[in-house]
């Protein structure tokens, strides 16, 4: 049978990508395209404490049905801990607990976009978060990236251009994929540009918990004294993705209108995983666990960074250092290939992901390419990235 | 601020019933207008020990990120045992785990319907499915229901009428709110009129296990030789709602589509949940669980049918005897201000679901309001069915 589907998903094709994951299944290959906390990261034993005392005393409490809000105990421990330790929410923003951040980019989407509409987003940007903004058919403009952010007269030309721009997307901190965190000025500058031109900022902040180096920068939402700002976080590099447990903190209209997608959608969050994660807050020391985290990664991404210096960097591929976040972004010199150059990676037995996969347009030239230092183990980064200078040596 | 929304949400206003639920939450309320599983059916310390022994021997396999598919075991179990037990799913389907059953009515709607296209619906239906599909633009065309399911004729009708119609949506067994089971002569009817038209079929079965009496009657999904039906399934009703565990069976073009959009909305269904389900169903004894809840709820509704022999039909409210479910649909007699029963219901402390709140127009004339026998306790349904017979004798 032919089946007829929606406009939307007609235009979601497979990404180019796809064809390299394929690759990337082979045991043989080593992985540097993945995204995942390290196997270290998880808390498990006070995880499988927590969930074991909750089903011996409160069993029903984990698994009946509970409100599309979110569980309110965490719901008003997460306002208060995050009003304190980032200065985010105010008297008229709300929080809705959602099934990871993924589904903040969804349902923001789906309540302040018609098809049509326009996003402004970083180039690169994170694919899923594209791939989601697509499926409502929006147009998205891609605003380049600088090192301390993107490019302030594009954005604002942008701005100046899409009439229907709805919110300008941003990873502020160690940005997926480029590594890149933007500097206070341009924080602020992106939140000025926005009240400006009347539309609203979708902050992503998935791995601001994880700088390993350097000062915590202020998050926009920090700034938002107008109610502009719509604030996705999440437990998922910090607890456990696998739980899927995130959520938005923004001004109360907004939140409503995604809580009653939101019901539509999954009618609430795992309910189980949400108490876990409140408890771990309550009764475990939250900041030594972000603390552990910190020099989990720290290790993991100086000893990826040397790797690249010894390896790569003698052979014409360059990269910018990070001091957070999971994700480094390599560049190839001008002229060559990049595609070809994953490609034949991969046939060498090491995955990264071609850069031009982040791009709101794929088709667009790409010289970079993006790996990931937190999957794999010390001896998989030493190997792959061996792997990769050899290649490098031989075809650049 | 004034805030913007996009056109779909807008739409979506607050249901008439919202007033009522409030209310509800008052604890001096009798409830009878929830749907969740009764606290007696839960499989607590089961769940309790697979999850234990989960945490401690493979906590990275709960706690880490997973495909959008779901999980493998749980998928292929699946698979073989809806083939075993129902005769559901061909060489030519697939399936995919998803957010609860919700899920699969939101994602199979983004994925065959553009804004404008049409539903046809059973009148009344599932109001979380009805406001799934609204946000998404679409017209939902209603069907009226008959005692042995959607009228025929007005069935075909709505097909010849909506050339956009693009799914059949159907809850086949012990319908929320009716309790209506549709008979086997009209399941064939539905596919023949499905094949006929060009139009898909979804048929939502959470409470097709719930049947405590009567023959169990095949699936419209078992007769799918076409490969027109989406079947959505869950693990709310059988295991745990707070969970969020359900399942599409559909041809895999289709999941391959509901795949794409997943990722976007929530990348994957909690996996510690899934995981649970799978060890659930292959070390504990799964019929004699399922067993387990047919015998308690044919308890409780026999003991609330026993109630409202006693205190409603004698004052002029009718229902329909049901044989599975965990709602009963009242009716009173004709002329009586339906919503204002229930206002003044709420106000002597016991709460029921009007039932316009089901209808596609809420605005349309209804003499039914649901009752639901499995959240409150024996003592609770004796108290609210009191209340309302009391009622009924002062003003019907």
């Amino acid at each position: 049978m032919e089946y007829k589907f929606s406009e939307r998903v007609q235009a979601l094709k497979p990404s180019a990508i796809r064809e390299i994951f394929k690759y990337a299944a082979d045991p043989t290959v080593v992985s540097l395209s993945a995204g995942n906390p390290s196997p270290e990261a998880f808390p498990s034993e006070a995880i499988g404490e927590i969930s074991a005392r909750l089903l011996r005393d409160h069993p029903i409490d984990a698994l009946q049905y509970s409100v599309t809000e979110g569980y309110a105990p965490l719901r008003n421990r997460l306002k208060r801990y995050m009003k304190e330790t980032h200065n985010i929410g105010r008297e008229f923003d709300d929080l809705v607990m959602t099934s990871g951040a993924q589904q903040v980019m969804d349902l923001t989407t789906k309540s302040l976009c018609n098809e049509g509409d326009v996003i402004i987003c970083e180039a690169p940007s994170f694919i899923g978060s594209l791939n989601s903004f697509r499926s409502y058919k929006v147009r998205l403009h891609g605003v380049p990236m600088e090192e301390d952010g993107m490019d302030m007269a594009a954005l604002e030309q942008a701005l100046r251009e899409e009439p229907n721009a709805r919110f300008i997307y941003t990873i502020p901190n160690f940005q997926n994929p480029s590594g890149i965190t933007m500097s206070l000025e341009k924080r602020k500058k992106v939140y000025a540009l926005a009240k400006q031109y009347g539309v609203m900022i979708l902050e992503d902040n998935p791995y601001g918990d994880l700088r390993f180096e350097g000062e915590d920068l202020p998050a926009i939402k920090s700034f938002d004294e107008d109610g502009i700002v719509v604030y996705a976080g999440t437990f998922s590099k910090v607890l456990a993705p696998g739980m899927r447990v995130g959520y938005a903190i923004a001004p109360s209209p907004v939140i409503q209108k995604i809580v009653v997608c939101k019901q539509g959608s999954d009618v609430h969050t795992n309910i189980w995983s949400q108490i876990v994660a409140d408890e771990f807050m309550e009764n475990y020391d939250y900041n030594a666990h972000l603390q552990m985290l910190r020099e989990l990664y720290r290790k993991k991404a100086r000893f990826c960074m040397d790797l690249l210096d010894r390896h790569l960097v003698p052979n014409k591929i360059t990269y910018s250092p990070i001091q957070g976040g999971l994700f480094i972004w390599c560049r190839l010199p001008e002229g060559v290939d990049m595609p070809d150059f994953c490609k034949q990676a991969v046939l060498r037995k090491v995955c990264v992901v071609p850069g031009n996969a982040f791009l709101t347009d794929e088709d667009e030239p790409c010289q970079s390419f993006r790996i990931n230092f937190s999957t794999p183990t010390d001896e998989q980064l030493e190997k792959g990235i061996k792997l990769l200078g050899e290649l490098a040596r031989e075809v650049l």
